[in-house]
Parts: structure tokens; C-alpha cells; sequence
């Protein structure tokens, strides 16, 4: 077989395994979504049965040889071009799967399943110690996970790499530290400022079928294709590429909540905007792919924050919402609107955090689980650490473990290296945000007359169509000029918020 | 290997090839009700693909060589016991599917495919021509499935054997003839009658939302369980078992049809009740599964029929359906509504004839198709003999063949012999009724209270428990006391319509 046959057979089975896969993502988006609470347990086994198969064929061996044989060809000689990167993150793919030992595999799968179960648990009891022996053993397995998979400094790298390719512990510890010194001192000028929106106009009565109906129009309006696209309600608001042209986002609605649903809906769109605007082309392969969650996270948080909490706007959409929900906005003026959604107060939350805080919740995660990995932090003093941590940087203590320590259900589910992907998607958004700002001559002007077609086509060529062509801090390095940088994201949140506080 | 451990292994293919069918299920029901357009193509990749692994792992020869393990054994001296049941049917699929050369299949998908296109073009330009060329190469090629699949009598029997296992031709013949010599008088009678019901109460102003608040309701009170199902929309109503626990119906609303709606709906209940009614232990195997199309089709008309167009019924329904249907209802008396909803009249089109006239369409369609499939007719010859045929049972003729021998969807798609369970449905179902009216010594009071739990037991006891264990005649046999006999069904019809119209 001739490199050029070898790698035609290479992405035909590479576009049979996203098929596959693909199949599961619509059963677990009915999951969430319509399935009746009976269809639990069979959806069970339709799950297990589709991911077992997927992993015989994810790790046939032919697989490996057949990478080998590309590999070793000319055929890889441009490294970005279409060939070379999908040769290279196939071949990725395929290491992480075959590295790992199935005995290993299957005691993850068993020990997080526990878990899980010991999470909700303990998360309903507030008791750590219900949860300590499961979580002990998952970082024992995870450290074993990246000892199989490899690591040049330390073994959290391993870990961060499945979800941001090629990024490294040490320099998200220095982007983050430099956020940190940053976001502390800001968070306390905003606490002390004379100026306080009132956030109770947020949780006025929002009817429900009115968010959704807003929300539809919003999306459609800023871009979501709806002839390729839904939106539904979930407990859990997540989006799910089922295939091109057909990319799912959902929402929860609560009628005394408007942000949570408005907001939501505007991140998920931001998701679905990205898979709506990948290569259908490249479908199945990894051309046809999103970069990395920390990528995926920019352009939800662009959409929901940059766009959606921004001025301009409102500038647009405020008289609309204000015809939409009469009873609730009648007496609100669009500034009052707008810093009533852009409150900052330290809380303990870190889903419910505002734009700031937010990531410094997500930063103390990151220094605990590099330091749980490292075994410098035993498992059983997380909460204390934890905090320790919450009192030196935001200035609060959880009462109870269940709104510190337990609230995440990542760690339970043997997601370490998970965390830091959202505070890059905010560092990433605002330097994208900030370079496409500057090409496209300023984008409050055509926000304030409800025209946003110009970011968006922006991000479609610059990053979206791009697939897997570079790894997330060479794409931002393309595009903006350098690699992951803390400062537009600071710069964007001290204008902002310095106005909004009047500091 | 043992005989018992080559069951067991069986057992297991078994359950896993309906686990993986099952995944295809929900990919179909979401093509049907939530898909968005764009998801179309990749939703044929994914159910290709799908349908590719189940063949490949259902027409493995392993499958054969445990069968026959089994087989040889005396796992299965007992015929109704669970082994011999599932070894029966199981063989019974596998030949069916191995029987048939891989290109055969492959033609049948081409020419089916093709022909769905140009029924649809066909009907559209009401042009029988355009269907002609495609039409006789898929009665050619039955003919050649038939010949690989055998047959002791006449092609035609090998279809059947498809949808209604064990059925022939010559006995259906005999039974219809026996219908059809009744019914065609009784039609004419009905339409001599002097006294006419007010079918225009069915077409007043019916909102949707109330339709589907009360077609819920009432689906749940005969015992349909939403906690392991759902009632969604869709274009043409299906029911669809998506595994033990998760059984979904769906219905099509016009706020002009109130008929269309609420019997659609009940007649998918039905469906429903049997899904949900099959024992979950046997999950996967042919003792957890449905009989036939005939049984199946039972159940459905016996909800939407016998049950749900019953004076009984209505008695309880009624004054319930007259408080949400306020507008629509406030001058109409139980009586003119039972009466609008019982219209019996000769009609050209199949899906939206009568209770009585019904058979009547079958029939035709049953005789043409057998006589096409003998090559008694030429398929070229067919839209002569349709209109001679209604002509001669109804009394009409069609203006074109759209709304002729263009109507139905089967035969362009290879349903040949699908047809008669229609009417198979309607016998059995009178006849299980009259049985399970004469064991609970009579239903009518009980529903007229509301209480339809007696009847549904009953089902569940005799019918849906019992799974394959036998197959529909003889099931009726053991019940009944006689095979399909459609006695019961006209005098069911005479009694019911003689009252109605006063004959």
C-alpha cells in the first residue's frame, strides 16, 4: 500500500469513527433533553455499547500502521498542510488511546462511575469524608494515566494536554499568576466603590416562553442557524455537534432568573457558532475540528461576555426586550439594565461568578489540582486549602463544603486538567475580540445597530474554518501576534468595569 | 461448546444486535421529530453506517453454527419453552437475512430508493408512467427475493412471511373474500340509510394546545406510562420502541381535524401499550418482542376503534372533552358527537376511510398485490384495475391516480405483503375484544366509568406478556379458540352501525 492509499484508508476511518461517535453525541443530547426518566438504564447500554465498539476501532492496530506508513512519506513535508495535520493529531489521537493499558481504563471507568455517586453524596451530606477514599484513588489513577501517556515536566502536562493540546502547566501557572496579581486588586477596587448596580433588576419576573422566544431571536439574529441547529431545554445547558448542520445548544429557563437563561443560550451559541462555522469538508477528520476547549471557551465567552454583556449591545436589543418583557422593564433605564447584568462581588460559586471573579475561582482550582497532582497538597487537606485560598483571594470562606470544595463535579469524574481550559477561553476571547476589533475598525458601531455579521465572518475565517490546522497558542499567536497573554483580558475588564464603578 | 453455553452466547448476540438496532430507533424518531433540516444527510451516513454494522454482526456465521448447536440439542424438545421460542425466531431472522445475496439487497436499496423519488414525483404530476419502469423492476426483483427466501405455494407467501410470520396467502384469501361478502352489502346499506350523522362537528375549531393536553390525558388514563414514554409531533405518526422503559408515540395536530389527532393518537397508544406491556427480562430476544404486524396492528385498532370510537367511551370522555373543547362542544349533545366520529362512507383514500370501508381498501390492495406479484396483472396494467376494483367494492372511481393507485408509499418502497396486516389488525382485534368482553364479563360499564385498567390487564396477560412464544394464529387459537375468523368483526361492525344509522 502506497502512502497516498494509506492515508485515503486513514481518513475513511477516521470519517467512520466521528460518524460512530456522533451517534452517541444524539443519544446523549436526547438523554438531557426528552428522554423519559424509564429510559435511563437501556440508555445505559445503547452508551456502552456504541463507546465499546468505537474503541475496538479507535485501536485497531491497522490504525498505528497506517499512520506509520504516512508518516514516513512526503507526504507530511508541508506541516500544516491538510495531510500533515491530520496525520499528526490522527496519530495523537491514537497514542493517548493505545498508551493506556485497558485494566487501567476500566478501573477509571468503575472508580469515577463510584464517584460520581459518592459526590452527590457528599455534596448532599456537605461531607468531604464521604467523598476523600473515592477521590484519593482517582488522583492515584490519574497520576498512573499520565505515567502511560508521557510527560516531559510534570504529570498534570499529561493531563491538560487532552483537553488543550500542547499546553503546559508551567506556562498557564505563569498566564495565570499574572491574571491573579491583576484581578485581586481590581475585585477589591470594584468591592469598595461608592457606585452599586442593582442586580434585582435581573431577578424581576421574565415569563419563560418570552426568554425563550428573546433568546431564539437573538441567536438567530447574531448568527445561530436554526435550519441547522435547535434549542432546547436541559437541566445541565450544554451544545452538542451532532454532524454538520446539525449542531444542538440548550438552556434552563428560571422566570425570576433572566440573565441565567439569556446568557446561557448567548455561551452555547457562541459553542454552536464555532461548530456551525467548521469545514463541512473536513467533516470526521481533524481539519474539521475545533482547536481545544480553551478555544471552544473563547468563543463561548466572547458571545456571552464580550458581546452580550457589552454596552453597544444593549444599545441595540434593550428598546426590543423592553417591548418583550413590559412588566418587568418598563421602568428600567438601558444603563441600569446594563450595569444590573454586569454586577462583581466575590461569591463562592464559581458557576453562578461574574465576569471577574470568575476567573479566580478558576485559578484556585488550577493551583489545587497541580498541586493534588504533584501529591504536594494530600487529597485530604483539599479542604482547607480550599479555603485558605477562597479567604486569601476573594475574601470569603465557604460555610459548608458543598458551596466550597464539593460544588464541581470535575474532580469526581476524573477531570483534572479540565478546569484551566475556561479561564484561557476568557484570556483567548479578549484577544481575538481585541485583533478583530482593530481589523474590523471598531465593532461597537455596527453592535449598536444590531449588525454583528462582521465579527462573525471574522471568526469564521480566522478561526472556525481553520479546523485543527494550529494548536490553540500558535492560532493565537497567528492571529493576534502572540501566544496566550493575560493583558487584553485585563486591559477590557479594568475599562469596563473602572466605568461601570466609576473607579 | 455445550448447547447451553451456545444459547447463552445466542442470547447475547442477540440482545446486543437489538441494543444496537435500538441506537438506530432513536436516531429515526429524532429524524422524524426534532432534526433540523441540515441534519438530513449526515443522518443517512449515520444510520447507514448503523445499518452496515448490525448486517456485518447479523449474518455472521458464528450465528448459524450456534444456532445449529442448539438446535441438535434437546434445549428445545419443548416448542413454547423460552429456548425453543428464541432458537425458532432467531433462526428464522437469520435465514431470512443470510438467505438473500449481498447484491440482491444491494439492488432492492438502489431501485427502493430510486422508486421512493419517483413516487413522490409521480404523485406530484399525477403521472402513473413516471412510477411505471421503477414499479415493475421492484416486483421483479420481490419476485427474485421471494424465490431465494422460498416458498411452498406462491411467491407472494414468502413476503408476507415478513411482517406477519406463518401467514399465507390462500387462507387470507379466504378470509377477506369472507369480509368483503359481507361488508360491501353493509356499505351500500349504510349509505341507503335515511339517517345521517353530522360528520362537520369533527371539523369545528379544535386548539391545538387543548388537543394535546387532552389527547395526554386520556393516552394516560387508559394506561399509557409517560414516565417510560413520550407523545411528541411529527409529519406522518408513528410509535416507536426505543427500549424496555422508553416507548415514544406521536401524533399530527390540525385545529380543524379533530378526529385526525385524538384516534391518531389513541391508535399509537395502543401500539404503545403493547411496547410497553413486553416483558423487560427478555429484552432483546424474540420472547421480548412482538408477534407480528397483524397482533401489533390488534392492539392499535383496538384503542382507536372498538375502545375509543364506543358509545362507552364517550360517556365517561365526553362531558370531560366538552369543558375543554368549550367553544367547539357547548351545543353538541354526547350522541351527535359519537355519531360524528362513527361516519361511514365510501371513500379513495385508504388513511382516511372508516372504520368499515377501511377493510375494503385493503383488500384491493391484497388482491392487486397478489396478483402482481403472480404476474396475473402486469404492474403496467395496474391503475386499470385499481379503479375497476373501486369502482366495483365502493362505488367510486379516482379522478387521477394521485389519489388512486399513487396513494400509498408501499410498493415503491418494496412493502410488498405489508398490506393485509391492516385488516389482520382489524379481525384480530374484534376478536380478542369479544374474548376479553366475555372473560370480564363486559367492558362497556366499566369504561363508561373510566376505568379502562380491566381491559388492559387483560392485553397484557394474554398478548403482550407472552412476546414470540407463539405466532399470531396460533396465539389467537389459544385465546379465541379459532385462528383469524371475521366473524367477530362484522358482527361487531353490523351491531355498532346498524344502531348508528338505524338499519
Amino acid at each position: 500500500m502506497n502512502a497516498q492509499a494509506a492515508y485515503d484508508e486513514l481518513i475513511r476511518r477516521s470519517r467512520e469513527l466521528s460518524t460512530l461517535a456522533s451517534c452517541s453525541s444524539l443519544l446523549g443530547w436526547d438523554e438531557q433533553t426528552y428522554m423519559p426518566p424509564g429510559g435511563a438504564e437501556h440508555r445505559a447500554a445503547q452508551l456502552g455499547l456504541l463507546a465499546g465498539m468505537h474503541h475496538e476501532r479507535a485501536t485497531d492496530p491497522k490504525l498505528g500502521e497506517l499512520l506509520g506508513l504516512v508518516e514516513s512519506s512526503d507526504l507530511i513535508a508541508d506541516p500544516i498542510s491538510t495531510t500533515a495535520v491530520n496525520v499528526r493529531e490522527l496519530r495523537r489521537s491514537y497514542n493517548r488511546l493505545t498508551k493506556l493499558p485497558r485494566t487501567l481504563v476500566e478501573e477509571l471507568a468503575r472508580t469515577t462511575s463510584r464517584g460520581h455517586q459518592e459526590w452527590v453524596a457528599a455534596r448532599h451530606e456537605r461531607n468531604f469524608g464521604r467523598l476523600l477514599p473515592s477521590l484519593e484513588t482517582i488522583f492515584a489513577l490519574k497520576r498512573q494515566e499520565a505515567d502511560c501517556l508521557g510527560y516531559h515536566d510534570v504529570a498534570y502536562d499529561a493531563l491538560i494536554d487532552e483537553y488543550e493540546p500542547g499546553a503546559k502547566s508551567k506556562d498557564l501557572a505563569t498566564l495565570f499568576a499574572a491574571l491573579r496579581n491583576e484581578l485581586v486588586p481590581l475585585v477589591k477596587e470594584i468591592a469598595a466603590a461608592k457606585k452599586k448596580p442593582d442586580r434585582s433588576i435581573m431577578t424581576r419576573e421574565f415569563p419563560i416562553d418570552r426568554q425563550r422566544i428573546f433568546g431564539e431571536t437573538v441567536a438567530s439574529a447574531v448568527g445561530f442557524d436554526f435550519r441547522r441547529g435547535r434549542l432546547d431545554s436541559t437541566e445541565h445547558p450544554f451544545c452538542s455537534g451532532i454532524g454538520p448542520g446539525d449542531t444542538r445548544i440548550t438552556t434552563r429557563y428560571d422566570p425570576r432568573q433572566f440573565a441565567d437563561a439569556f446568557f446561557g443560550i448567548l455561551h452555547e451559541v457562541g459553542h454552536g457558532l464555532y461548530d456551525q462555522g467548521l469545514d463541512p469538508s473536513h467533516y470526521g477528520t481533524p481539519m474539521g475540528e475545533a482547536v481545544s476547549l480553551g478555544i471552544h471557551e473563547s468563543q463561548s465567552r466572547m458571545w456571552e461576555n464580550v458581546v452580550g454583556r457589552s454596552r453597544s449591545f444593549w444599545t441595540y436589543w434593550f428598546p426590543i426586550a423592553r417591548q418583550v418583557f413590559r412588566e418587568a422593564l418598563t421602568d428600567v433605564s438601558r444603563e441600569d439594565f446594563y450595569a444590573s447584568m454586569n454586577v462583581v462581588e466575590p461569591s463562592l460559586i464559581r458557576v453562578q461568578a461574574d465576569e471577574v471573579t470568575y476567573n479566580l475561582h478558576v485559578l484556585i482550582r488550577f493551583e489545587l489540582e497541580a498541586a493534588l497532582m504533584k501529591s504536594d497538597l494530600p487529597v485530604a487537606e483539599l479542604p482547607g486549602a480550599w479555603n485558605e485560598k477562597y479567604q486569601h483571594y476573594l475574601g470569603i470562606t465557604p460555610k459548608h463544603h458543598a458551596e466550597g470544595c464539593l460544588q464541581d463535579i470535575h474532580w469526581s469524574a476524573g477531570l483534572i486538567g479540565y478546569f484551566p481550559t475556561y479561564t484561557l477561553g476568557n484570556v483567548y476571547a479578549a484577544q481575538l475580540y481585541g485583533k478583530a476589533d482593530a481589523d474590523l475598525g471598531g465593532l461597537s458601531e455596527p453592535f449598536a445597530r444590531g449588525d454583528f455579521s462582521g465579527l462573525l465572518d471574522w471568526l469564521r475565517q480566522n478561526v472556525h474554518i481553520q479546523g485543527q490546522r494550529f494548536r490553540a497558542a500558535d492560532l493565537a499567536q497567528r492571529i493576534t501576534g502572540s501566544p496566550p497573554d493575560h493583558r487584553p483580558l485585563v486591559k477590557m475588564l479594568k475599562a469596563k468595569y473602572g466605568e461601570i464603578y466609576g473607579i
